[in-house]
C-alpha cells in the first residue's frame, strides 16, 4: 500500500523546518564515549522525549543505571521507548535509532563547527551525529508529525527504542532490550524491526542490509622484563618482548587481507556462481572505493572479490600496538571480523591454538598471554521475508530504483538482540550515502537522503501494513 | 703519583658536606626534555658556575642560542666552561658531565620525591640526577674544594665542560666544543679528557670504558588510504598499511637479537680467541643480568656472548610503532645501535636496500617511505693510552681492584665529539654502579660510589700527571 500523497506532499513542504530540527539536535553535543558530555547525552535523552510526545507518542525514559567510564562513576543516559498504537489487526514494527555521536573537535580538521549543521550549496547538511544516528532517528519524528498533525492514524503499530549509547558499546541496552521484548514490555508483540544506521555502498543506489560481520578483540601480551630497561643498554643482550610480538602479528594475516589462522578462513563456505550473481548486481566499482579511501589501494580489480570481502569474508586488522623502547613488555589488541557461520566461540579455539604454536616456535624467554576481550556474533537474515519486501516496495516507489541488497563490513550488535529476543524480522534500511564520513571529520547527510529517506521510512510503514 | 693522604682524608671528613651539595643540586628540577622546567635547567648552569667559582675556578656561561621544543622557542641553558691552572709544565686535562636530568614523578612510581635527595638506611642517596650525572659532577667539585680550601695546586690544568642539554640530544654543544678546541679556546692544549657519565657492569667492580656503540634511527612510513577509515567496513578491502608495516618489521631481527638486514652483522667481524678472553675476564654472569632486568630472558647462558651482544655487535629493536584503527598510514621510528667499523653512512643502504626489496616483495598497493633521523658513529679507543693506565692505577689504589676494561651498550655522542675536535685520548671513568636506575625510578648513587668516587676522580687526577 503505498504511502498518501499527502503524506509526501507534506514532507516536500515541510523540508526546511526537518532541516531546522536537525540543527537544534546536532546542536546538542551528545558524545558518549567523553564523560564530560555526559549531561549533555542526558539533554539528548529529554529531548527527544519531549518531541517524541510532541507528535502523539506515549513515552518512557528507560534508566539504564550507572557505570564507570575513564575511572568515573557516570550515570548513563535513558533509552527512552515509544509506543503509539495498539490495534490488533494492525502489524506492529518497533524502530531503533542512537542519539550519541562520535567526538568531534574543529582541530580534528573540521571545515565548519561540527555541532552547527552547515548547509552547503550542494545541500549538504554537514555536522557530527547528521548521518549517524541523528538524521534518522529525525525521520522517524518526521514521519510521525504528519500523522500527528494531520490526525491521520498510522498504518502499522509503531514502538520506538532509541538510546544514547551506541557509540560506546550500547551499554545498559541489551538487558532492557530482553526484558521489554517479554509478554506485557514495551516491545511486546512486535512484528518486525527496522533498523536505519547505515549506509548506502556508494552515493546513487539505496540498500537494503541483510547481514553484518561479527566482531572479536584478541588482546595478546609479551611479558618480558620485569621493568622498563635503560635504553641501549640492554639492547641485543635479552630477548625483547616488541621483537616477538611483532613476529607472532605477521603470521596472522597476508597483505592480501587473508587470515593466516587455520581454519578461519576455512570455515566461511566459498561462494558459488549464483552466490557471485548478487554481488555482481551491486552498484559498485572499484573507483567507488578508491575514491572513498581516497588511494588506489583496494585488494583487487574484481569488485566481487573486494565486495565479498568486506560482506562475508572474516578480516584481521593489525592495530594499537604498545610498547616502550626496551619495554618490560609489548601488547597488542586486534580486532577481527567474523562472518556466519563463525562464532566467537568457534573461532577462538583457532587463534589460540595458533598464536601459541608461532610464539613456541620463536623459542623466546619471554611469555605470551591471549585474551579474548569481547565478542559479536555475526548474522545473516532472510532477505525473503514480508519486511524486507516491503521495503523493496516503499524504495522503488520513492527512488524509483531497485536497491542493491547488501552486508555490511562491521557490526550493529544491537542487530542480534533484537532478532535473538524477539524472534523477528530485522531489516537495516539506511538513510545515507556511502561517503557521508560517519565516525569522520566533516560528516554530514545529503539533504536529499534526509528528506527522500524520510519519504521512504514513512512508505515503508504503509508497506509493511499490507505485506505478506 | 698517588694523591696525598690529606686529599682522601679531606674527602672522608667531609662526606656529610659533599652529600648535603648534591641534594642542593637534586633539589633543582633540571629536566632538559621538558619545556616547563627549563628555567631550573638555567638555573642549575648558574648553580654550578657559582659552585665553581666558589672553589676558584675561572668560569664562563656559554650562550648556546635558542631552540624549538613542543613548538615553543626557548633559551637553551648556558654550558658553564671551567679553567684552572695554565703551567706548561702539567698535563692539560679535560673533565665533561651534565647537569641535566630525566624527567621524574612521583607518579612514575617513585617511593620518594624525586628531587628531594633521600639517604636510604643502606647507603643508596635516591633522587633523580644523584647518579646521572649531578653525582660525578660534583665529584669533581668535592675534589676541586680540598685543593682550593688547603690551597693545595692541582697537580694538571684542568678544564670543565658542564652541560645542561645532554638528556635532550646535547643541543648547542658540538659547535661549542669544536670553537673551544681551536687555538685560543677554552680547551685549547688539552692533553686528555675524562667523561663520569655511565656506569659499572654490576654492583662489585669499577670499571674503565673505552667504546660505546652508535646511534641511527630509521623512520619507516606506511602510507595507504588518504585519509582513516570507518571501523569494520574497510576489512578486508584494501591493503592496510599496518600490515604491511608489521610484516617488514618482521624481517629486521630474529628473536635472538640477530639483524637479518644482509650485510650489517657482517660488518663486524668475529671475535678471535683472544678477543673472547677480555669478556671471560669481565667480572660479570648471567645472573647480574638477570637480576637487572627482574627476568630470565637473557639471549643465552654463555657471559661472554651476552656481553658481546651488548658491547660489540650491533643490535635493532622495534617500537614506536604509530597507526590508527584502519588508519591512513602506519609508521615506526627503530632504533638501532651500531658498532665498529660501522657508519651510519655505512649502514644506510644496507637497510634502504633491504626494507625496499621486503616491501616489494609483499606486492601491496601501499606506499613506503624510509627515512633515517639522525645518526651516531660508534667509538673505540686505545686502552693502552696512558689516560687509561692512570685511570687503572687510580682505581687499583682506591678500590683494591684491577678495573674492568668495558664498551657500552648505549651512546654518549659527545665522546665523539671531544675524540675528533681535540685529537685526544677520551676516557669514560664511571662513579655509579650498573643497578643505579639511570633513567628509571627511584635512581640513585651509593654513598660509597660518591665518596670513594670522588677519591677516585681526585686520584686519577695525579696518577695523569705522572702518567706515560
Ligand atoms: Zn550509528
Ligand atoms: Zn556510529
Ligand atoms: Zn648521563
Ligand atoms: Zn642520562
Amino acid at each position: 500500500m503505498p504511502a498518501p500523497k499527502e503524506f509526501l506532499d507534506f514532507v516536500d513542504s515541510n523540508a526546511d523546518a526537518f532541516i531546522q530540527r536537525l540543527s537544534e539536535a546536532v546542536l546538542i553535543k551528545s558524545v558518549s564515549g567523553d564523560p564530560t558530555y555526559r549531561d549533555e547525552v542526558i539533554k539528548m535523552s529529554n529531548w527527544i522525549n519531549q518531541q517524541l510526545q510532541a507528535v502523539g507518542v506515549q513515552t518512557h525514559l528507560a534508566d539504564l543505571g550507572r557505570h564507570t567510564m575513564d575511572g568515573q562513576d557516570l550515570p548513563l543516559p535513558p533509552a527512552v521507548l515509544g509506543r503509539i498504537g495498539n490495534d490488533p489487526n494492525k502489524k506492529t514494527v518497533l524502530v531503533y535509532g542512537h542519539f550519541d555521536v562520535q567526538p568531534a573537535l574543529v582541530s580534528d580538521g573540521w571545515n565548519t563547527d561540527p555541532f552547527k549543521l552547515t548547509i552547503l550549496p550542494n545541500g549538504q547538511l554537514v555536522g557530527r551525529g547528521s548521518s549517524d544516528d541523528k538524521g534518522p532517528v529525525l525521520g522517524w519524528l518526521n514521519v510521525l508529525q504528519y500523522h500527528h498533525q494531520t490526525k491521520t492514524p498510522l498504518p502499522v503499530n509503531l514502538r520506538c527504542c532509541f538510546e544514547g549509547m551506541e557509540e560506546s558499546g550500547s551499554e545498559g541496552l541489551d538487558d532492557l532490550v530482553k526484558k521489554e521484548s517479554q509478554p506485557g514490555g514495551w516491545f511486546d508483540g512486535v512484528d518486525c524491526v527496522c533498523i536505519s544506521d547505515n549506509y548506502w555502498l556508494n552515493t546513487r543506489t539505496p540498500v537494503l542490509t541483510y547481514g553484518l560481520r561479527g566482531l572479536s578483540y584478541y588482546k595478546i601480551n609479551v611479558e618480558g622484563p620485569a621493568r622498563d630497561l635503560h635504553s641501549g643498554v640492554f639492547g641485543r643482550m635479552v630477548h625483547e618482548p616488541m621483537t616477538d610480538l611483532i613476529r607472532v602479528m605477521g603470521t596472522l594475516v597476508d597483505v592480501n587481507g587473508k587470515i593466516l589462522i587455520p581454519g578461519v578462513d576455512e570455515m566461511v563456505a566459498g561462494a558459488d556462481v549464483e552466490e557471485r550473481q548478487l554481488y555482481e548486481k551491486l552498484d559498485y566499482s572499484i573507483k567507488d572505493v578508491e575514491d572513498s579511501i581516497g588511494a588506489a589501494t583496494a585488494l583487487s580489480d574484481d569488485k566481487v572479490e573486494v565486495l565479498m570481502g568486506r560482506m562475508r569474508m572474516p578480516s584481521l586488522s593489525l592495530h594499537g600496538i604498545e610498547g616502550a623502547f626496551y619495554g618490560a613488555g609489548a601488547k597488542t589488541v586486534i580486532p577481527a571480523k567474523a562472518c556466519t557461520p563463525q562464532s566467537p566461540e568457534s573461532v577462538l579455539p583457532l587463534v589460540k591454538a595458533h598464536i601459541e604454536s608461532e610464539f613456541k616456535k620463536l623459542g623466546t624467554k619471554n611469555k605470551l598471554h591471549l585474551e579474548e576481550l569481547h565478542g559479536g556474533t555475526p548474522w545473516v537474515t532472510d532477505i525473503n521475508h514480508w519486511n524486507f519486501k516491503a521495503a523493496k516496495i516503499a524504495t522503488k516507489a520513492i527512488y524509483n530504483q531497485e536497491p542493491d541488497m547488501t552486508r555490511e563490513g562491521g557490526s550493529i550488535p544491537v542487530t542480534l538482540t533484537f532478532a535473538e529476543a524477539l524472534g523477528v524480522s530485522v531489516l537495516l534500511l539506511p538513510m545515507g550515502r556511502g561517503d557521508d564520513g560517519a565516525h569522520s571529520t566533516n560528516e554530514k547527510l545529503d539533504r536529499s537522503n534526509y528528506i527522500q529517506g524520510t519519504k521512504l521510512l514513512g512508505t515503508y510503514l504503509y508497506e509493511v501494513s499490507v505485506a505478506q
